[in-house]
């Protein structure tokens, strides 16, 4: 049996004096697709429906940014400084074109990494995320802060952070808790420390810029995939379809009954839009 | 060979006093799709790729409202009005649930018809469109206004205010200039009658009211697909969000690269995200 989301090893490799985990697995004609996760993610924060899904036609590699879970180093405590070890670690893994995912603050890092390496990354799909200085990210509700920042993160918080207050969406979530904790050797859980950084990484890229506000946005030039849920209350939804008026080359989907997890909610759907999306060749194939 | 897009003979059927004109083709399980049309649109002002593709698995019926192109009677200068002439047509073809599919103004009248007879629509597929009172939905910009209000409009009218102003997108307009062009009977133009009613109508429809912005919307709880172009000139993009975030149980879906006409322009995927939406199960198999 080829490694899956839930067999593959979790691997270490060593760049700039730090031992990065990550995980590989899948294989295909595709690019090696980098996927780069949530405010203290680790590994195994991801869905395996929708890792294994994509790795379907393509390598899938998922990363533990410097001091986050099971990699060392210090954490960052900016987007750029994360940025820049993502770059650092695709570097030492020897890719030299990969297409890249950001879920959350992953899509934070992920925008910074196209800005520092235009080269580096043929497709982006952006999931939960939003601009630098988009609405209503910083300040975020006390409710909203409680769940998010518990020292063991339970499913009480995950339902309530990443999914709707529907039946049905809270229903999707403990399915997807189920199968979020299926593999045996569990990534650790990230620190407090990590936390920190990344408040004060996520605070600083939230705040409204004086001027020029979304000009970045237009170097990103790349084909762009963003998707969310219908209510997002880590990134509002509204930073979705900012992010798709303001890049050049964007698509956008909504999912109906959802949150900020409406690919862990809808994962068959997402890697069947995700794999049309990097798959296919020239607008004219849409 | 069964009948098409191109082929299907235009019918008339009569109800209150009314000879409204249609066609339909097509034939499959799925309920029969209700095509309400934009602007002056008359029957062949929609795409063979769109509605062929929808007619793989159901019934198409285009439908001109009152005093519309080839229908006769006068022409309604209401939304609510055109709405109950589409409800008094479906109701002569003795059709007891559809799906209903509208397009930019028919949009506006689709979501009348479900507000009025909301069992007799299961699905809604709302493109190119927006909310009542929605933003930016009255006072055209000028250029705007005189692209859409030529007596026969042209190919360059129909460039500018149904695509977006790059290479792509204007060569995808002039593909589906020849496309529109195919059928030789080509339905009749809408009278300036007709337009000077929809144009009443639709000031109307995108006035702001005083109160209760976008409550109707609630009231719309089947399930609705929204698509749109990236900049829509005629209906601004940011109404389909708008739909989205206020309807109950909603998905969302804007192209790259378009404008007003992006079903348009991706025709192939149009159909295919819309057969999905139509029909799939419960929410389950999302």
């Amino acid at each position: 049996m080829p490694p899956t989301h839930n067999t593959a090893p979790t691997q270490y490799i060593e760049a700039n004096g730090i031992r990065y985990a990550y995980r590989r697995f899948g294989a295909g004609d595709q690019l090696p697709l980098v996927c780069l996760q949530h405010f203290r993610g680790g590994l195994d924060n991801w869905d395996r429906l929708v890792t294994d899904g994509l790795a379907q036609n393509r390598s899938v590699i998922l990363f533990n940014n410097a001091g986050v879970a099971s990699s060392e180093g210090d954490p960052a405590d900016t987007i750029d400084g994360m940025a820049r070890h993502v770059i650092a670690f695709v570097e030492a893994l020897g890719l030299e074109k990969i297409d890249l995912f950001g879920f959350s603050m992953g899509g934070f890092v992920a925008q910074n990494v196209v800005l520092d390496r235009p080269k580096l990354v043929r497709r982006l799909i952006l999931a939960g995320t939003g601009p630098e200085g988009g609405e209503g990210m910083v300040g975020y509700p006390e409710l909203a802060t409680r769940h998010a920042t518990q020292k063991v993160p339970t499913e009480e918080n995950f339902l309530y952070l990443f999914f709707y207050p529907t039946d049905s969406s809270q229903a999707a979530g403990r399915i997807y808790w189920t199968r979020r904790h299926e593999r045996e050797d569990q990534d650790m859980p990230s620190s407090m420390e990590a936390m920190a950084a990344q408040v004060k990484a996520i605070a600083a890229w939230g705040a409204v810029p004086a001027h020029d506000r979304y000009a970045k946005l237009k170097k990103i030039t790349l084909p762009v995939l963003i998707v969310n849920g219908k209510t997002d209350l880590m990134v509002p939804t509204v930073n979705s379809f900012i992010l798709q008026q303001h890049l050049p080359d964007a698509e956008l989907i909504i999912y109906p009954d959802s949150g900020h997890g409406g690919i862990f909610q809808f994962p068959a759907r997402f890697v069947r839009e995700a794999t049309t999306f990097l798959d296919r060749g020239p607008r004219e194939a849409l």
